[in-house]
């Protein structure tokens, strides 16, 4: 039995930090890079790749809409066919940068609005998955558990990486309360720990409404960005540990 | 004998079109395609490969500086830093979409300010260099005959191309005639044509003052974006085949 | 008796350039003139304020998203608080150039997806309309005759201006109908301006499926784009003199 | 006997904080506010706008280069056509933001490279000079004392403010102390506040090598991305008090 623990990193843009890459890196084992559209510059993707290998972390492209000032969360109405050009472009970019520096390519994982948009448009998921299969067949999918881009990756032929978020509750259709409603979070880490416990050792999670649904639980994420990022992930290692689950990255 | 014909493609973007690829690339034997900093953009980039490949010609990157506006004609003070990690993102974002169409990359070849700084600062040559190294140890690196950059690209064990100009004049130091001064281009096509014919069988150019300079002529480049850019390419294709000159990709 | 002939202007950017502002703008009375966050930049935007001053052409700001390679056309899910902001912004940028050419600003007209959008979603049409507030109170705002957009310019106090199309049908609801339909475009110049005419005279339009629809056409849309702008503009002219129906800004 | 205070303001970007605008506000006179070429966005110029009223402080406009990237800190080859329309474009932005607000705009003061450049370029300075002119007769033109820019603005008939720095060193002629020399920051807090009184009371400053060099201090530039700048502001503000030097901006 085993997780992989994912964050989003290299969220910095030119002389604006963002995040604690150095220390949340010691703490996961997949990360999440951003390519320029959202978020990055070539100078921090390649800081961020040279951080991950001196983790041993593994590295993943994380291709966004091209919003540098909404960060990628704003939804943009992109045609399928822009959709997997601009994944492309991203994906090829990061993979330049983290072959020159002696890594390969583990993984994509799309950013915020796209992330969402291709959870539920199968259209949009299937251009994303087109992309990463041209990018590379070996590269590994990471979408939301039971979406849309995940079924796109299976039938694209990749393999696929399901996501549950630890901190997050969910409805019982297995999606994610919104944030914009109450109970969207959860606060509480002892509760989001022992939430994440269940996602792995069972492969389900309680509903807000109290209904156990099924998920697939490959991946945790970690979201790097809160003030507790870095206890919240030792909690985790530590639980894990403990009832003996390995973090380690899905190959 | 032989040359390459090569010409700055892809440069439009978004719904801005530029330059006649189409009736262009029948003329040329090598396309450096806009890498969406100072033209171009992932669609335009996929569709610009496509038409290089309907046509058997090589493809090759055209990275420039990050400025649309300017179309990365204006000189900006990017540090060798900088410049390495901007070129390999741009490269490798255009490998991916190359490779997604089943075409390998060829050449790189540097856009406007940053191919004339990249010709006397040999810092800068040198920071393209070791991009394009990275990016693919067998990519030839295009650029001005006798530049900095030329010889950026043979000192990091790179194969070169050197490019010659058929409708600009030289000084007696094998530079280009600033655009800014009289005289600097040649638009009487059959003085341009055989200006060619002498760089590419003799590999010297006379000067404007009169005086014979010696050159490396591997590849003339074409103007894309001029009136006459077809009628001069058919011209210079004529003259060569009359005289027995291969018109070819260096490899 | 007078209707006003507005066309999108100043839509070049950089290197790029759009349409045929100087022919077109010799049979317009308004104009929109891109801010530099869909199409234009500030050099383009002096150009085209310039040419608009020289034609007697009152002046006015396009403001869109801020989505260059989209053109604006893309929708993009920004809050009501960032249209405000970033229409403000856009129409001051236009004001300080208009004014140093000594043009007063004579009207705000959204561009694309946020004309769109704001035809529909009464929250962002009230930002538009307070943003334009902000910037004059003697600002137009021009907006799809019987949008949210006009009824929300109505309620900021503002000054309207109804448009009307004279190549788009109509649906029985008063709206377009959507250019993915077909019969959407009128091509026929002959019919198109007899639309223009019924418009102008009677207030109404005859809809796709048959029926009189009332509407207020305060100003008609030329666009700029296409092969035969010039010609249509003419044809309405001399349709509109011949009729007796005075072509001039409403003010 | 009166000094201004004037810090940059307003350097966030999207998702990106920066500085400790709502801190640093209480202590200054004037703040530059970023336009959203080299930092800022229409949202945070809206945000900084409000906050400079809250406190009181004139309201500057900041523009730069559009290099988000480099905020605007990388030398860009724009022509003085383009730094022209570039800098009225980013005025007007700023000014229908501030008086949306309610307050009127009291300067402008050229950002970074663009700073940079037109303290020796007279081409450049006088560019920037005819913009703030055009945009507003009554504009104060902030520029480094004794450089191009405060002669450009002068000979535009503009009240200009000339600007001092007391962490910074100088050479004998009167330039500052390029950040890549050693010497050129002085770090004790001490030794600056007695630079900055030496400046304000008997306009000279001290150079590197001894010698008393005059200049104009109108203005003291606090730079707001230390850490120790509220307690240099507040230092600063407790010298003058005891001095009897008034605070207060130029008028």
């Amino acid at each position: 039995m085993s997780i992989d623990l994912n964050c989003d990193m290299g969220e910095s843009f030119g002389p604006w930090p963002m995040g604690n890459d150095a220390a949340l890196m010691q703490h996961i084992t997949s990360a999440n890079i951003a390519c320029g559209f959202h978020a990055g510059d070539p100078i921090i993707m390649q800081k961020t790749v040279r951080l991950a290998l001196e983790h041993g972390v593994a590295i993943g492209a994380h291709p966004g809409y091209p919003d540098l000032q909404g960060f990628g969360r704003r939804n943009m109405q992109l045609s399928p066919d822009e959709v997997y050009a601009a994944v492309l472009y991203q994906i090829g970019a990061l993979q330049a940068i983290a072959r020159a520096e002696g890594a390969p390519l583990h993984h994509v994982k799309p950013h915020g609005a796209l992330y969402n948009a291709a959870a539920k448009d199968r259209a949009l998921a299937d251009a994303i998955a087109r992309a990463v299969r041209a990018a590379g067949a070996d590269l590994l999918l990471y979408g939301l558990s039971g979406s849309a881009l995940i079924a796109a990756g299976e039938a694209a032929g990749l393999h696929t990486c399901s996501e549950v978020f630890a901190d997050r509750t969910y409805q019982s259709d297995g999606s994610l309360t919104p944030r914009t409603q109450p109970g969207a979070l959860i606060e509480d880490t002892g509760k989001a720990v022992e939430q994440a416990l269940e996602m792995v050792r069972r492969q389900r999670v309680k509903s807000l409404d109290g209904q156990w649904v099924p998920l697939q639980a490959d991946t945790i994420c970690l979201h790097g960005d809160g003030p507790h990022a870095v206890e919240f992930a030792q909690a985790l290692f530590a639980v894990f540990k403990r009832e003996g689950i390995e973090v380690k990255v899905k190959m």
